[in-house]
């Protein structure tokens, strides 16, 4: 028996003509778009729909709009002509068939998507606190509505990331995903590394370049990438991944010493978004600095670029980089979400909701001390001849094999203070635990001064 | 008036419960794939639909599949269940819903393909041949039956482009796209770079490989890489462009000198597919050896490794990278375009043709003497003072800026022959037609013995 191969007309706006009819739409009768925030992105939406005309033939129109100040001028064409409202009386308006939240912020975001979505509203945001944290119940809901709830712009802004994982690798078991996906840190941390500039210095030029908020933490921290890393990894194992379940650990203890250091290694640190599957099938979630060989793709990405790093069954390694902020491309990620939606709508087809992690198992994960992995570590000591022989009968009696030690410079004796080494420590390839137990053995040796930073090399 | 909210329940392959109604599909009642060709790609696709599992709950079958050699034994479980057909048999077999075309070539892939469409069958293809030459006929049949022509294989293997090109990035008008689109030339030209090799030798090295025919041609000289950018350009500027319309130039000609002194002005030579928009919105279309900055992303793509670099006006500058060819990369491509296709048909819904690209306009080209460029130039001189001079006041009289001029090595008189120099001209900005007239006006002068690589800097 054969499978229904329809045979109605349906539509794309790159060739369906502008007088066709489009499920009884045209431009007395558009797709409504309830607009939710007219800051940065919201602006750039505004701009690539109303006024550069990226829907082709498709009728799209936006309005009303909400804004959390009416007096503010914005940088938009005919700004008189914006139908204001208020954000609760768009997402119950009967006109409005797509909603999008780009307010940013858990609320009243979070209650405003609720309630759009209850309104049978396709909703497309850019939202990754709202989409890592209320993901579960936000997608069962448009499940429940059968309405489509897209984020492509949650996660490294204009890069195209979720569409692909969800379409164009469906034929994949993915293996691992790391990531770049702080524009911010990995900021900071080129400008250390190609200025050989100390952590303090570089966050100052990165806020007074607009790179850094005034508060980095949720960036400096990672938290900021968890958010994202949580919704890649529940897309792309099936598994429902929040952001506290993922171990991290931010880049504000990272030294210009450790950045030379990891040079003479072949490597630049990154801060590494990384969510693999283990032999078990148990999820490794991580977002911490991390020593990166100078020949792996994301060793390359500097400055405000986001990366994205896939390791899929069949495909290989394939990567996808970009900018991951700014007004316009994070709006080509969201206007590109309204318009697969609007071609739905357009073409009478029923939209497939976006059910991408909508009733997906709970995470299965891995204990962060069972990571494995090789291990820099950076060490001051007293400068003494055999300080790198206790050092390494340390490491022996923990278990852990070393691959190198090597002494990076001394510091004279100063201010009745002694005079100390750094020496910079590679492992093998051995488990966080292990290394958690040789820090703890080396802090007892009398010749050891300080430990600095311990850092994973990437594993992939 | 509010659109058409739609509110039957759709299913998604990670979502639906295996028992759930798939509009009336099920394991005994499967969506049927008729394969043709089971060589590299065909048996990829096999492996992942039928031992992989890859499509989740989604009720699809391959099978009649056609073989070119019924003797021959494949790398696959259960061979003895296949059941093999005539390919003109299977594109008219009421019981398929999608064929897919993995045979590769001209004919009689062009016929067959024809025919599934004419018999209102979805076709997937991984030909770029095919696609490049027959587009335009086969896209519009496509059209006219309302069924799907997808082909993301056809390009640059598993690494999602044509996807992310039609649905992520379609709120950008795309002003670029640069790639390195052949895996063979750019494995070569990696080895020439990394090992010193003469170009003969890498092309020996690559054969042995496995990674160049034993005839290279339409690899080396550019002819792969030209039907690649045909069909992207094609979707990108969505107007349609023909592979002869492709100015071309292969990578034969290069030598280690042109690499060695390619790295002294801090580029690397790659052979790039470049497409991009003029100020008149006319296409410039070329695929040649250019030198690139070590600084721009697609620098680092080595080995049989390929990049797209996109430019539009919204997102700015991304990039995807990836294993461009090879059984599992394409057959991961070949697999999410049935698996596209595939839940249309479960879900019960309409398909969107695919159209991309049908009813497009002739491109609009711009003649490749137009194109502006800094020119890299090299040429062997007798090794006399005043060579540089001469060379100079040619550029200058032809109206060629120079930016630098450095001698390379000197060659000692020998066998009667006089002592030479290499030296190496970079031009400021200049259009190619410029670059033609020196090149003539050099060749005229007594002092040069003569002109070897003239290749233009990535402008992007």
């Amino acid at each position: 028996m054969q499978p229904p191969l329809n045979a109605t007309r349906t539509l794309t706006p790159d060739t369906c003509p502008a007088e066709a009819p489009l499920a009884g739409l045209n431009a007395a009768n558009p797709i409504r778009i309830g607009l939710l925030g007219l800051g940065v992105v919201g602006t750039g939406v505004y701009k690539l729909l109303m006024q550069d005309g990226v829907q082709g033939a498709l009728p799209v129109t936006i309005g009303p709009v909400a804004v959390r100040n009416q007096q503010k001028t914005r940088d938009i064409e005919q700004e008189s002509s914006l139908t204001l409202a208020d954000a609760e009386a768009i997402v119950r308006d009967p006109e409005v068939a797509i909603v999008v939240e780009v307010m940013g912020g858990l609320e009243p975001a979070f209650t405003l998507v609720k309630t759009a979505l209850s309104q049978g509203k396709h909703v497309v945001t850019a939202n990754k606190a709202l989409i890592a944290t209320h993901g579960p119940e936000l997608f069962e809901l448009a499940r429940s509505k059968n309405v489509r709830l897209l984020f492509e712009g949650a996660v490294a802004g204009g890069i195209p990331v979720i569409m692909p994982l969800k379409l164009s690798l469906a034929a994949n078991r993915i293996e691992a995903i790391a990531g770049i996906l702080n524009g911010t840190t990995n900021y900071i941390l080129t400008q250390m590394a190609e200025n050989g500039l100390d952590y303090q210095i570089a966050l100052q030029q990165a806020q007074a370049k607009g790179f850094a908020e005034a508060d980095p933490t949720s960036d400096v921290e990672a938290e900021d990438a968890a958010f994202k890393l949580s919704i890649l990894a529940t897309m792309a194992f099936r598994q429902q991944v929040m952001p506290p379940q993922i171990h991290r650990h931010g880049i504000t203890a990272i030294t210009a010493d450790d950045i030379s250091n990891a040079r003479s290694l072949g490597c630049v640190i990154k801060l590494i978004a990384l969510a693999s599957k283990n032999a078990q099938d148990a999820l490794e979630l991580r977002v911490q600095p991390m020593l990166v060989p100078a020949s792996h793709p994301l060793a390359s990405i500097s400055n405000e670029y986001n990366a994205i790093w896939i390791r899929g069954h069949a495909v290989g390694d394939v990567m996808f980089s970009g900018k991951g902020a700014g007004e316009q491309p994070t709006a080509s990620a969201v206007t590109a979400d309204i318009l697969a939606i609007a071609r739905d709508l357009a073409s009478g087809n029923e939209p497939i909701p976006g059910m991408a992690m909508a009733a997906m198992p709970a995470a299965s994960i891995q204990p962060p001390d069972l990571s494995e992995n090789r291990y820099y570590i950076r060490v001051t000591t007293l400068d003494e001849p055999s300080v790198i022989g206790h050092m390494g009968l340390a490491c022996g009696e923990a278990g852990v094999s070393l691959q190198s030690v090597m002494q990076q410079g001394t510091q004279p004796a100063q201010n009745n203070l002694p005079a100390t080494a750094s020496i910079m420590l590679l492992t093998h390839q051995v488990s966080h635990q292990a290394v958690r137990n040789v820090i703890a053995k080396l802090e007892t040796l009398p010749s050891i001064v300080s430990i600095g930073s311990v850092l994973p090399v990437l594993p992939f």
